[in-house]
């Protein structure tokens, strides 16, 4: 292992790290650099579990013991930085103490991922990373085979999602669309039923909608409209989520999903 | 209707409204003048419609005729400002374009909330805003009647809470326990049969813990530790919602409320 203590938040080597919460800044870096970063020593575990290949590690000095059963095979550089250092460089204190940086891996295709599924969600213009990471979590913690996303859904593997989902994004198989118009004429072609959540007062109640032995695609879409009209057109059909009758129109997407989750690995 | 331009963000009449991500300024603020903020015309409207008594409203000047079928018989000030005043008296910018400060109502007891309520979520340290929110969101849809806070639970009506929850803290009755230890006791003396969520893998599924007819709490717990080990003590079952296997070990509270509500509904 290759430990480095470092004292400059400008340093060069820290520059994976720099300026965590600029939305803009990150996104740019990192896809740059094809990276992205795990906080937390159960997050950071999880990503090596799954096979991802550290840049780096960024540890503060108080944590600089907590990963060495694992810094033995470890190639990358492990910097160790005092909690001063780490939060003039990320822009915020890090409590948890552990940032790592991965390389990302080429995403496999729509097509791969959905090969042997019998159940995916698939996320249309969900744009809020926490909405991404929660939805991930719960459909890998309920049955969900795959993922499958739109064009435009935000990044599984930025910060915040990663985060949220407590890894749940190194676990699930996800791939992306390339065509949104055409994405789920293919779905279909593949097997899947494809079911779209809306609250609609006139959508079938979604314990109607599933059954056991067939192979389900559940749509979701973005935080404020719901699904593109193109997509609830496409569907086989349209489900509500049953709900009490009161001052209250829908649900969040991450509670929809996690119900939806839950429907589907109970009914199907 | 008493419409006020105000073109210094420094001015006192607009207090109300400084520095909404100063989290320890607004709870302390807050606290002072007994008020709550909402934001955004579809939350407003919800907290007139519950009852609040407005303080003031802030519009600013592109969205200031978005309540004029309501603002006739309004009596409290409302200011009209420029984005720019806006932002530099919140701290960021409000795109919404609509914030209001409304006056708090005397929380009623919890033998007051509960008195007539069939089904009620619990929730003991639940710290952060958005996750009561959401909760309060999904209880509200999915047939919960009230909730019953532990004394350390996050405020419902913090404002990252009140907009999360869109609105539903205003219309889902809630009170809060005086007592963290001995206030489950009260509860089931209420006729309540206490569910704890718990990931354990040795609690019983969600859907053999709930039957037909009763009356029952589900308890959770804060999102780091869950429940308290008090808590699951003194609760009359435990209960965990079955997941598929995989490196998944729990869901997140609001996903684990959101299904736990939906199963209470569609059982009991």
């Amino acid at each position: 292992m290759n430990v480095i203590e470092v004292a400059d938040p400008a340093d060069e080597r820290l520059a994976d790290y720099v300026r965590l919460r600029d939305t803009n800044l990150r996104r740019s870096l990192e896809a740059k650099h094809g990276l992205f970063l795990a906080e937390g020593e159960k997050v950071v575990r999880r990503a090596l579990r799954a096979g991802y290949q550290p840049r780096s590690l960024l540890l503060t000095r108080r944590r600089r013991r907590v990963l060495d059963d694992v810094l033995d095979t470890f190639q990358a550089p492990v910097y160790v930085v005092d909690d001063a250092v780490a939060e003039q460089l990320v822009g915020f204190h890090i409590h948890r103490g552990i940032l790592a940086s991965f390389h990302r891996k080429p995403l496999p295709t729509v097509p791969e991922v959905v090969a042997s599924a019998r159940r995916i969600v698939v996320l249309e213009d969900i744009v809020d990373h926490t909405n991404v990471g929660a939805i991930f979590r719960s459909a890998a913690g309920l049955g969900v085979d795959a993922a499958v996303l739109a064009p435009r859904c935000a990044d599984p593997l930025y910060r915040r999602a990663v985060k949220v989902s407590m890894g749940a994004v190194f676990t699930l198989p996800y791939a992306r669309l390339t065509d949104w118009a055409s994405g789920l004429e293919d779905l279909r072609r593949s097997g899947f039923t494809l079911v779209a959540l809306t609250p609609a007062a006139d959508a079938v109640p979604l314990p109607e909608a599933v059954h056991r032995d067939g192979k389900y695609a559940l749509l979701f879409g973005s935080e404020g409209d719901g699904l593109s009209s193109r997509w609830l057109d496409q569907a086989d059909v349209r489900a509500r989520i049953p709900m009490a009758v009161r001052d209250v129109d829908s649900l969040n997407v991450t509670a929809a999903a996690a119900i939806a989750c839950y429907e589907l690995m109970r009914s199907a």
